[in-house]
């Protein structure tokens, strides 16, 4: 099964499923285009926080010259990160270098703590699309990255959510700016699984319904401009598209 | 003015006046004693986010070896992290050194972004008292403190809110530990002070109402034991105490 959550022209927040073939949102029997001008689409789930993973593919660490962790590199996202599909992201003023990063996110179906990787699917409402959008100037110069990572607009979200058997083992995670391919990595390349990943967080935290996992990025990532569309599609899920706004 | 938050005898949530020459909590005619069984204490808001300050004391930056930085350190904690007056907060299993950090808490009365230094009190509500508990272990090891700082109960806060006026501009910041002092330092000694952690903050993220800035902790941490009683006073504002338990 495939979700979108919308606001119907009534102004009403809907969970509608999403047929991938047609992209068509139905709710009650009222079906729209994605791209219908008369629905907003919103981000899939209203994250408490999202748990965002660092340096989770060989490639990419390789290419920002860092080693792999030898446990997952956490750091955090708050709400005012979120952003939808289709929405313009402007990000902090005066900045050299706005990078774009494709992540497979995980939603969590429910409140857990102190989950064993092998019973981790149980709490996963499904995956969908985020671009980690990182403000280099700040990050390379912060201890935690929270001018880097966590300013407005930080974390484009969405529009599908796909349950777990939707989503291949392997998927493909792709990026592409203007209809460019930037960066074309997989599933299977994660050093540390979902399950993995949900056990060493909620060895510390507990994750709330409707939180958010982004499982780190591969490698491919770049300096957005002005202007630039975005679009982040996973295989089995959907194409997430964005824009950005850089102000001087 | 002073304000608790609590769960009344009948289950709902009331913001009610507090006293702080009787200790009595007061919403519509009823009044209960603060350490009263029959109501529980809450935390006097609910943040979306709590913005923490690092290295806020100069005094404080020194006996953890660290210099001052130029600019605010800034670092996140999620709301699974909060605590309330009374609670016992337990920490992560298996740590050899959970700090205490006494720090005033300010929270935010609106929505706001891009705020001017010179007109920052006016989106402040009031002050609170935090203790920010710190799991030293990991964030030793991470480069984002989040097995350090935002593991749940990492944030009692509470259980007073102080309007700005109460709170002189060099209120005593104390903590004790099994009616020990162990801190105790001034608000006047903080090297940013509130409007310019405002401004600062809010030029990368929307602060939400209900929103903390933890404005960082004076010198004088250490280690707490299982079983320990830790207290937070702040002039103006009253006293948060909680309990901690420390698995092995």
């Amino acid at each position: 099964m495939h979700h979108v959550r919308f606001r119907d022209p009534a102004g009403a927040v809907r969970e509608g499923t999403y047929d991938p073939e047609t992209e068509a949102v139905a709710f009650a029997g009222e079906t729209y285009a994605l791209d219908d001008d008369a629905i907003d689409v919103l981000a899939p789930t209203e994250p408490s926080k999202i748990v965002c993973i660092g340096r989770n593919y060989a490639d990419h660490a390789a290419e920002l010259g860092n080693e792999v962790p030898d446990r997952p590199l956490l750091f955090l996202k708050p709400p005012n990160t979120l952003a939808s599909h289709g929405d313009t992201v402007t990000v902090p003023a005066g900045k050299e270098r706005i990078d774009w990063e494709a992540e497979l996110a995980v939603v969590i179906g429910e409140q857990c703590k102190n989950v064993d990787a092998a019973d981790a699917m149980d709490v996963v409402a499904g995956f969908t699309c985020m671009n980690d959008v990182s403000n280099r100037d700040d990050q390379n110069e912060e201890q935690n990255w929270v001018r880097g990572k966590a300013f407005d607009g930080a974390a484009p979200l969405g529009p599908v959510m796909a349950t777990p058997d939707e989503v291949p083992a392997d998927a493909s995670v792709e990026l592409r700016v203007n209809g460019e391919t930037k960066q074309d990595g997989h599933r299977g390349q994660l050093i540390f699984d979902v399950p993995t990943l949900i056990e060493e967080i909620t060895t510390y935290l507990t994750l709330e319904a409707g939180d958010v996992i982004a499982t780190g990025t591969p490698e491919g990532v770049g300096a957005l401009a002005d202007g630039d569309t975005v679009e982040v599609d996973i295989e089995g899920i959907g194409t997430l598209e964005h824009t950005v706004r850089i102000p001087e």
